[in-house]
């Protein structure tokens, strides 16, 4: 048998997973990401902690087909190199895939962290089968990864799927990457709260959960602000589908938990603004949840040695 | 030697090249579309149009590779059928590959005509050996095509590239499509000479080129008109390549032989709003000009037959 590590590298944790080669997952850890202590420090505990998670299972090195890790970026994919991170400080240009692969001995592969869990939803979740994809991650921010003709689309400079950074309103909001009204200033975890606390001019609002939970309690306020995040997200995708005709869309991050109270505003707004055919969409909810980055990762390493 | 046939079908007018399989265009004509004739009566002409042409320099039909269409559509290039065309009153699921190729006795194929114009430009013209591009072309509407991993992007119904169809203002003006604000509303020539003939308060402004001209003669709201088309279109392209990271964006169509006067405000806007590293793309002139979609179409025939 063989064996595959999946990792999904987060500014706050670490998400390690061994998989055996049917992807199975058979075992994992999360580990703090305390970014603060330096590269050196958060790539040695992973690559310790990788190889005592095969150690502890009796399974040899030889036997682990390689290590994926989904990171945040800009990075480059080929050369293995994550070029600098907001969320991890001080990392500039840390050669992640010759690190990682001298200290454990393991062949390692990176991919962007948003593209690593596209491809885990395509492979394995809610788009297995189908040749275009969006997965849509809603969270604190907003984060995309595109399959087109039934591979991960990487774009020329592997920074593709910055879907939070479509543009909804020109003159909208400032947001952080420069420019305005992006979706990700409105639909995102971090947006639904600055609009509902905006609506119901309150501070017991801190979550976009707690938006969610007012809604279900059938909050006027908080019902128009769940149907207005899925009309503002619908607005998007219907731009992106006249532009990509593509099979389906996938919902993830911690507020597609919203489930229905949110597809049905975006699948409403798509049907009334898309063009036909492109109309003809699914929008479904994503499958693997929190996992999905660390499985896709453990997926693109198998894609890459059979490559 | 071998020979390509290149058609480019029109709501007006239908242009056809004989070309060798080199590329280099031999002899073309251009036949009046008569699309209230119906669908047997232009395709007959078209057919024997191209017969005659190969009969004129005297080489014998089994030399003609086949013969490549752009096509308006919504179309299936499978099947080779057109399934409507807005442009082309009564055409309703119209077998056009198994009509024409019936005809002439020569293998045919069909493509979407912005499709087929992206493809020219981008094995024939400005797009030359990039790998991710969208071609742009601003004419009374806007339309696109998309060169996605150096392959033309279809998408799943053949329906991708619906550029026009992006939406600039979500709460702008109603688009013949159904929906809000879309950038052909406000960035095609229409769209431009609209906006102008609002801000000029005349009814001397009748196409876009007087704008453009005006703005060469240095009138100050002909200049902004032209600027502000620039920034329109820039505010979508961000979007577009936060989304799909591309090498290029190739604008064609009569609006952009304003060149440089429209595409500096492009870049501008593209620099001011997109994320790094996406923002560092191309933004240029299309090539071929009129002869895009013809020659794109010539260019897909190789193409498929070397599938």
């Amino acid at each position: 048998m063989k064996y595959i590590i999946g990792v999904d590298l987060g500014g706050t944790t670490v998400s390690i997973g061994l998989f055996n080669s049917d992807l199975k997952l058979i075992n994992s850890i999360v580990l703090s990401t305390e970014a603060h202590k330096g590269v050196d420090y958060i790539l040695s505990k992973i690559s310790s902690s990788v190889l005592n998670l095969i150690k502890s299972r009796k399974i040899s090195k030889k036997d682990v087909l390689g290590i994926g890790f989904g990171s945040p970026g800009p990075l480059d994919t080929k050369k293995g190199i994550i070029h600098f991170c907001p969320n991890l400080k001080g990392w500039k240009n840390v050669p992640l895939v010759k690190i990682v692969s001298s200290k454990t001995g393991i062949s390692t592969y990176l991919e962007n962290d948003a593209n690593a869990a596209a491809y885990g939803e395509w492979r394995m979740g809610s788009g297995k089968g189908v040749c275009n994809m969006l997965f849509a991650t809603l969270g604190t921010g907003i984060g995309g990864g595109l399959i087109l003709n039934g591979e991960l689309y990487h774009g020329k400079d592997d920074a593709a799927g910055e879907l939070g950074h479509v543009i909804l309103f020109p003159d909208g909001i400032k947001c952080g990457c420069g420019s305005k009204g992006c979706i990700e200033m409105y639909a995102s975890a971090t947006g639904i709260v600055r609009r509902a606390k905006e609506a119901l001019n309150t501070s017991t609002i801190l979550t976009s959960k707690d938006v969610y939970l007012a809604a279900l309690k059938k909050n006027k306020i908080a019902l128009n602000i769940m149907e207005e995040t899925g009309r503002f997200l619908g607005i998007v995708f219907s731009s992106i589908i006249n532009l990509l005709n593509l099979d389906m869309i996938v919902i993830g991050g911690n507020v597609s938990n919203a489930g229905e109270m949110l597809l049905k505003p975006i699948r409403k707004e798509i049907i009334r603004t898309a063009m036909y055919p492109a109309k003809n969409i699914k929008v479904i909810k994503a499958k693997l949840g929190p996992n999905a980055g660390m499985i896709g990762a453990a997926c693109l390493v198998l894609d890459r040695i059979n490559k």
